[in-house]
């Protein structure tokens, strides 16, 4: 066995040969696709991570796994340690540094370990197999260094209903026949990060399921070229500026992110990739468990995006020439503060970590969900600053195809001129790199699904208000005041 | 003389037959263009207002100028009351209800009434005759019910560096000839909103000029299809879905805005159309004090458009079914208090206003600053909470080309369905709009705009520093304490 | 008649001879009261702004009154104009600035106006006489230029019951007995500020009443001494430095405020003094009014105290020697903007303002709520700013009857010695006043008034939610977006 | 050697006969001084702690030091481990939770670990030998188990001028002579922290010294009862409650803080105990260390204090029956959530944490600082949060002294009742504690020295910005976009 490097992962997801529908068309070469390939270079930059040339990055993204015996790639591996799980918020805050961008492969890692956990948990209280199970299925996912999108959010139609009770049962996804040998399930996941660039997908609850919804309360794995499975390409704001020539608009050069609606027709799920069916407690577990572990991602991932942006707007601030303005370096102060603050929450919930009975280390849960909800507050503001000191230019810039018309060109290079030393097309690009973080492609990583992926900031107060220690909060007031 | 409506003044712009650099094009038929319409329709909502059919717009929308002894449309208004200024308000939070973007046409009327009162002054001190010729001018604005573009914003080359200091002396708009009937410009205005829907522009400087730097202290006028006038196409993000059928994902299905960058390659300007030359102390006033109007006019329209967001805010969250929950209602309350936060500063300044030398109506420059200052932060709450309640769809959903596919539209169909009596199509249609606002072409006249037009927040905080009365309150407090 | 001056003012209510307990002592000769005095000649300073040398500012103290016929003191003006409205909020701006607290006038002006207009409503319904028996209750309240408390915050007990379902049906004010000439109530007011300063107090219900109720639907007037009245005064964190000599810790070295609780222990109220007795739904109308005239009181009295604030903290940053620091001048600029935002919300429910069926003027109700929800939060970021500048001093200085020790005074004048040109007893007076405002017996009114004063902010919420028009908004996105 | 207690640490105070000036009296019995005494109770809770009944709680406060070769407080622990960086933070958080206050003993312990390390590298730099001096100075702490003062602040005068330019040399405290055996300082240290509940005090420079500032470059200790050193007690809001009977108003019953103005009047300093004197390179890292340490220490201590200001206000929701109001619900879990984030940047710091050459362990600088810049902030929004869900009452309530008297007792209580079960004097003292935390004298810890203890809000800034790496997140970015 060998750990992967980018250029094989690319490889391997190529042979898959994975259809999507794609802005009205039916595309079958999708990893040659001008829409999807930054997103699948984002990808590989986890796997490159481990092939690095020095070897403190080469730990943050190599740990030895028990499981199959071998050093696996950390996206991969079960953490068994609160050390593992501070190195898992490094090495995310070092992928999305690099990429500028979602790198989508944290949700599969975040799914294993919550259903490592549950299964264990439930094969303890109900005597089923399922940990075994999962057990043979991720050692073979460790072993070919594969990468496996967690699956967890149902379209949900109507929020004032229970599953059972919409119009629509398909809404939530659910078992629509048993048969001896497995499964035949029916519905959707939405807001798939990297769906398409995935081996193999994850299948979870997207909530606690209760009496009477026993076939809802179903997690399994899938190949992502199973039969049944259709794959919609989800927009991004500013996405098909990825489709000109020159490319400079796009912002992001290299890499960029993916979301894809994954809708299940009647899809055959065997026996052995089963690991949860109708036990009801451990739906609810599982979405909490994997709901904590990707809170605490977001403590990483993010927080390296934000790197990118603070660099991008230090650089423009010294390429306006007004890097020494008192206010623009107290912006800039801000903006580390608040990134710094995230990292925090992220680092702070690993450090406090605990092992589960299962064996593996899971994040504390309350620090967890403050990390999240910082995560869907700072990177707006963050993104406020850049775009104050920026400046105007971000919102009015002429495109890259005047850039080399003979005429309007000229008088754009001429105009953009800034401080002494500054191209006047690096300042381009840098204001183009701002615009895609705040308002182009990657702000739908880095605003919409910092406030909604991992479940939007009233999951994470719920959680809060839960785990705060109110009632002993008041006890111990009550003691002091000597109050009954 | 008629006040024109909509279809009347798209006529009166198609006649100029402008042209200009689009996405690396050099286009003739503009108004054709489906980048440019939207911005050309929003503008005719400013025509359209005055032709209302209820009484209480059309008062809004139409005032009595003394000037030409004629009812004009208010956006050429020289104001003469408190009231004046209060109606400018209220009409332009009209105009941004009804379009839901920049409908463009208060830079021009804000310059007018800075020029109309800085003239005055400076003909008193410097016996010019600018005052004069501005009022000649204006009042043929008027009559023929013409759009005028304020220009007033230089590239601005180095930060560090004067105009005159610049390598590049063209980087701030300078005569660079002058004539027995005029003179010629050289240099570009830049972020320049709904040039090419205008019939002329009101070029100011862009600062308070300094000795030495008497050539770029030049105010004038121009129509916008003079000779030697270059125009190159502002791009903003997702700025190309309105070159898309369906027409669905570009968000607002009917308007939009226009940024546009304005070259001036030797422009010749008779002696009649110039209102400053050289005279130092009036650059800086006129900037000032266009800068106060309209930092007043975004207590107007933006809070127009936070309408727009509010409302599609709301109805996605019925549409959701979630309308009931408490939390959901709390947000949408913070909304509308911020916004109406926003156009509390607006009314404020304008009830607080007071006359000039000249006659017309000046606000309250505190207060004017203030509003501007809460509108760098206000918009970008709004746009978090609108994403925090739009749900993660924001940015994830297919396409519309995909809604048309016969494979696709129905699954996108059926698993986009939602609260009972909601049309999956519909729901699409309200979020692509609020994407539009919060991270798509409409953001930047929301949020990008919002920072920087009418200068920055540092702008704004220069001002209330001077004009906040500090003196006054220590003297006070000295009293208070019996402190020398 | 004659408008009074402080002097007279403060002599008449000498001649009451009101009785209260103050810190455990039964108290008679209140006005000579060290705790009591400061906050009298607050009062005194909204009666001698009527007879301020400058014209402006008697402008702002004096109206004329149709009501009976002579010009009086605004603080018993029944509003007729917006131009009135815009007047109240200047002039409470600057009792603020005067007096750096609260000065408790504005209770009784803002009840007078609402009942004013909610007893026409009722008569007009209800074929009641309560509002000539008002006209001729408030003619003699102008013409003795009285303060009258408005009086309407109930003890409320459990706020999950309704008043008649509580244990203990006085903690809601009410009729105990019906007599031919008038009726007998039981029951308290809180939080009564001001009220042994007033002449008058004018009873009010503290919530719309429902069926059931009628008896707690009362509104009436009595003079403060009336029998059965009882006082217990109010602490206010560190009120016992107004005590102590040298007096120079209490900070504000000549005024202060007043919270009272009152207990109505079968008080007679006569027949022509009652306003209101059971008319069910005219209780909430006058509360809703009441409340929302005060909320638009602290867009000016909140702006004077914040004036004060925001001149000491400057002062402070002068006498460190660290006034041209760029972060001390920003942080200036912040409050300043912060202060002059609710002055802003202030005016403009004033200028929107519209006039009622009985004939005074009332404010915009959505914006006088948006103003007061402001005011819970803005002070505590001044006071916050305020506490930043000021230094650490502000919690550890050590006490003024040091300063006069012959060993330790020496000392502490050594070493708290800072700018050349300061004093360090001056040094000593801002830091004392600023430590009032933000943590001291100031800080009820700066601070704890300012979230509760006129309902806390869930009260203000409520009420913007009802009155933002989001039925209206989501018609109109409806319309742009042809969605049904 | 043992642990002390509680009871015998405050003995062993009382043994040291410390006299002060305390509001203009001097007094030499101190620890029986009702303004002393809460003090000292708060920081015997350090020394109780180690002898907590659970084995979880003794393992906080216990440490075994290399040093002394024997176990020791933690408070005198110089830290081996980041595990121990954690243990530090974990204990303050208990004792703040405890106490409800500042319980004065981190200062010592982080100023032990900062002198630590800076001698050690001094000694390697410049040849001294101040690393062996320190580590029989403090063996001998440790096996005492005594309270060290750290002492850093200095008047400072004017801020604008550098140590040596003051007009009074010693308003940054120096060496004023020099013998053989040792040294004589003049000077004085502000805001000292439980400063007369101390055994010794370690005086520190209060900032980097330059050229010509070598008599300022110095640091050593000295018992607190030495000759020529005077205390001014420091006064806090509302702190005479405390000599009040009955003591309820003085809201923390049992526990408080103590500021103490420190004059050293020629004192002498043995040889010995002189740690630094004159290497001017080591002042400033001296500074920088301690000030890191001690900003991670409010990561733990304003955490603890948080939980009781949480829990009081939870409980007087639950008094005022209002828990389970949804806006009352969602306050707390803000409240939470904030000190859950001050509690984590904590943690992440230690976590994060290093060793030095010496031996011991620091924490990472930069989130040390991003930690305290958040104590500087949140703190307040907690506070405000809290005086919100209190209500008025926290601003108006009659003082204990009227509770006890005939007349007005009864009707207090008859109108303080609320919920069901709570008893009116029990609602009182919970009001009193959120009095005390918001706007009395634990407003002092809580706020005011949040905002400056260990430094303010710039002086973070200013280390965040330097430890931010801004340049290599510009060289990232560069790379990503090519740029030169």
């Amino acid at each position: 066995m060998a750990l992967k490097n980018g250029r094989e992962y690319q490889q391997s997801i190529e042979d898959l040969a994975l259809e999507a529908h794609v802005m009205g068309q039916a595309e079958s070469h999708l990893t040659r696709h001008p829409l999807v390939r930054p997103s699948l270079a984002a990808v590989a930059v986890t796997y490159d991570g481990a092939h690095a040339e020095d070897a403190a990055t080469r730990d943050l993204f190599r740990a030895h796994s028990p499981l199959c015996g071998e050093e696996v790639n950390r996206f991969t591996h079960l953490h068994r340690s609160t050390d593992d799980l501070v190195k898992k918020v490094k090495m995310q805050r070092y992928c999305g540094l690099a990429t500028g961008c979602c790198f989508q492969r944290c949700v599969g890692m975040d799914a294993a370990n919550a259903v490592f956990s549950t299964t264990y948990d439930c094969d303890a209280a109900c005597g089923t197999d399922y940990h075994a199970r999962f057990k043979t299925y991720w050692s073979g996912i460790q072993e070919k260094d594969l990468v496996v999108d967690g699956a967890m959010t149902d379209p949900k139609g109507d929020r004032g209903r229970r599953p059972k009770d919409q119009r629509d049962p398909d809404l939530f996804l659910r078992v629509v026949e048993r048969r001896r040998d497995g499964v035949v399930v029916c519905g959707a996941k939405l807001h798939q990060t990297g769906m398409l660039n995935a081996h193999e997908m994850l299948v979870m609850p997207t909530m606690g399921m209760k009496a009477g919804e026993e076939d809802w309360a179903i997690c399994f794995a899938v190949p992502t070229n199973t039969p049944g499975i259709r794959y919609i390409y989800g927009r991004q704001t500013s996405d098909t500026r990825k489709l000109e020539t020159p490319a400079l608009d796009a912002g992001n050069p290299r890499f960029g992110g993916q979301e894809v609606m994954t809708v299940f027709d009647r899809v055959f799920v065997p026996r052995e990739r089963i690991f949860l069916d109708g036990e009801l407690p451990y739906s609810g577990r599982l979405v909490e468990r994997f709901a904590a572990y990707h809170r605490q991602s977001y403590g990483g991932c993010k927080v390296g995006v934000g790197d990118v942006l603070i660099g991008a707007t230090a650089l423009i601030a010294r390429m306006n020439g007004v890097a020494q303005a008192s206010h623009i370096k107290d912006k800039l102060v801000e903006m580390i503060h608040l990134n710094e603050t995230l990292f925090a929450s992220g680092i702070a919930c690993s450090a406090m970590g605990h092992p589960t009975p299962a064996g593996n280390f899971e994040i504390d849960m309350l620090l967890a969900n403050v990390c999240k909800l910082n995560v869907t507050r700072f990177p707006f503001e963050l993104a406020r600053l850049a775009t104050d000191i920026a400046g105007g230019l971000l919102g009015t810039m002429p495109s890259a195809h005047d850039l080399e018309d003979p005429v309007a060109g000229p008088y754009i290079k001429k105009y953009l001129a800034a401080a002494e030393d500054t191209d006047p097309v690096d300042r381009i690009k840098v204001l183009r790199l701002i615009e895609n973080l705040v308002a182009g492609s990657g702000a739908v990583a880095y605003l919409i699904e910092s406030m909604h992926g991992a479940g939007p900031p009233m999951a994470q107060r719920i959680m809060i208000g839960r785990q705060g220690g109110l009632e002993e909060k008041m006890a111990r007031v009550k003691r002091l005041l000597d109050v009954a």
